[in-house]
């Protein structure tokens, strides 16, 4: 017993010694090179999809894979896709990336730890002489924040009616796809069919504090949590806020204060994890002197159950209707994202455990409560994902903060990852 | 008796038949003309002061008061100055005027009425050859909507801080001066002393529903509520909208939220008249998938009672303590206006009476619920304020409506009452 412990510690050891680790002084100064392009005073980053910003941070990133020896292209959908060929092209493609779009007033990681930890991956390989059989693609998504538009383009679901969306960028979709080079028109010549790839995974800050405080170095994703978002208006009368006697008011924002209190509760009187968010708010004219006629706001509510979304968008609803009873107010709910719940590969999620575990870094399972582009990238390929620390679980703020020693050993993973899956069957 | 009343009525009558009437149509052709500037598609208009529009509404105006003969300058604060010389030029001057600014998404006759109907007086003088003892000044003030700036400036009591206030338009108040063609730095060129004018009298529409739902003609107002105005902010922490447990939020909206049906409750369940509102609301990063790390609101509380609305701010402010400590969010008030409840001139008061019983028009006392530059002038003179209807007491939006046949009543009354004034000891 004694000897074989011994010679399993050798063996691990050995392993651990041998592979190539990511750079993490590269990654670094790579992460604050990035967060440059559409940086805040206040730290972090705006750089909404379809920016100026976004703009430049992806020719930063272009230029990156170029000099990794990627050949890049931008897909009529405008995503990123850096090739590197394989031992035999006629197999299918492993394809592993992120996103580097942030949400308005975001940090300097999320999105971008996956990206440049994808760039990194075609680094070692380049510096340790490592060729695959299959060809590899590293894909820059673009807009995930928005809607994962990017993926959804790729996986053939990108609905026409959401190019005639406005972004967070203001400017719509279609225009935004224009912008970053791609062409709305050809949509269809984006789209990759099943089969094209053998896999996907994408390396990403876990954006909860499970592993910041749990001390586990990397997440082995489970599952993708589903979202549905709706655009909720609340019509009620503008009218002058002096002269208008508080019985004789439809103030909509009142009605949609009172939404707001109503969503929270609802979430939080059932089981479970599930979340309702109202993150957008809105009221016209806006001016302090007048009752706001009109309330526009969002409402998402994520869980793994579809089903559990629906019932609570029911419950919210209900309780919409007496509010607007109350305050002779008006509501209504339109749709505007609906992103299904994703399982991620058994086999994948198996092979970025021993990958984990042969480098020597603790690893867990966990879910996704974050949406990511790998849960439409499920749809067309076995996908995987892999989580570093971020800490104190903040992401979409300043406050972001994943170490280089974590993103490091986030793409050390992704590295030995897409190896197993270069040799494996799946 | 019988005879008695027989002499009144024919008294009446010649009186009612020789004085000189507001011109209707003329009145209604200006009304439409001036609400091109900055008219919106669905109706009224967004004239906020210094915008261009208002901007193009005030040279519009500016071209009236010319035509009818007005010596026209611009002060120091960007009022509009219409001086019509008296017989005698040492006497203190009769000042009336009213304002051309709108809320955003206002109506097209509050400010408008009184402003256009200040001009009618003078072409009645003109057409009916009336020169008055004492000098005469129509005042346009500027930026009435957000918060009487322009009669501050007039009353000495505008504070320099507010220059660096952002208006509505999105300048900040000094530059928006300086786009009128005044001078902030200047500002004390403006200021009128207590004696340079004899009387301030402001024509109206009532903004509430009293006269229309009466059928009263004119209203002689009593008094101007007071009006306190905060910028209200609830600093929470943004953070991942599917990551954060909904037991582990700071959400600033949630507590904003509950905040905004506060101000409702502490409003209503007092007695009297008081009105509280929120009429803003901003929430930030504003991205449906973000919980807002910070919210800001306004919230005006309006009273004829200034120990009424600290009151009432008191309570607000003790719900606000519990709403901090129920969302881990800390909630801060800066008081960003504050005008005094006013009472007006009671020998104007009967002036403005008996003007109307002369032009056989119904008349009765009320109160404002709105503010009015009349509140500042207050300080400064003797005032009076005359009201017409507002069709369904409606303003400060699209729907705001009075008939041509009220606006010229108005005028009417308006000529009689400076007439009497000019003539009176007061």
């Amino acid at each position: 017993m004694k000897i074989l412990l011994t010679f399993l510690f050798f063996t691990l050891s050995l392993a651990a010694v041998s592979q190539p680790r990511g750079n993490a002084a590269r990654m670094e100064q790579r992460i604050l090179s990035l967060a440059r392009f559409g940086a805040n005073p206040e730290g972090g980053v705006s750089r909404v999809a379809y920016s100026d910003a976004d703009i430049a941070g992806r020719n930063y990133v272009m230029e990156l894979m170029k000099t990794a020896g990627l050949e890049v292209t931008v897909d009529a959908a405008g995503n990123i896709i850096g090739r590197r060929k394989g031992q035999n092209n006629n197999l299918p493609v492993i394809a592993f990336g992120s996103h580097i779009d942030s949400v308005p007033g975001g940090g300097n990681y999320d999105g971008d730890v996956g990206s440049l930890g994808a760039i990194e991956c075609v680094e070692l390989m380049n510096e340790n002489k490592i060729f695959t059989q299959h060809p590899l693609e590293v894909i820059i998504f673009q807009n995930e924040e928005g809607g994962l538009i990017g993926s959804e383009a790729i996986c053939g679901v990108l609905h026409p009616a959401s190019l005639a969306l406005i972004s967070n960028s203001g400017k719509t979709i279609r225009q935004g796809i224009i912008d970053l080079g791609g062409n709305p028109e050809k949509l269809s010549e984006a789209v990759r069919k099943k089969g094209y790839f053998k896999a996907f995974v994408e390396l990403h800050i876990e954006q909860g504090g499970i592993l910041d405080q749990t001390g586990v170095k990397i997440g082995v994703v489970e599952g993708i949590v589903g979202i549905n978002q709706w655009a909720v208006t609340i019509s009620g009368k503008a009218n002058h806020a002096g002269t208008t006697p508080m019985n004789q008011r439809n103030d909509a924002l009142l009605a949609a204060a009172k939404l707001v209190t109503a969503v929270n509760q609802a979430a939080t009187s059932m089981e479970g994890r599930q979340v309702a968010t109202v993150g957008r708010i809105r009221a016209e004219p806006g001016a302090p002197n007048v009752i706001p006629g009109k309330v526009e706001m969002t409402l998402e509510i994520r869980d793994l159950s579809h089903e559990k979304i629906l019932s609570l968008f029911e419950i919210i609803k209900a309780r919409g209707t007496q509010i607007e009873k109350e305050s002779g107010t008006r509501i209504t709910y339109v749709s505007i994202n609906e992103n299904l719940p994703a399982i991620t590969d058994k086999r994948i999620q198996g092979l970025i455990a021993s990958s984990a575990k042969e480098l020597g870094l603790s690893a867990s399972l966990m879910p996704s409560g974050a949406g990511h582009d790998t849960q439409d990238m499920a749809t067309i390929a076995p996908v995987g994902m892999i989580f570093v620390p971020s800490k104190n679980g903040i992401s979409h703020a300043p406050a972001e903060f994943t170490s280089p020693e974590d993103m490091a050993n986030g793409a050390s993973v992704l590295l030995q990852t897409i190896l197993k899956i270069d040799k494996s069957k799946l």
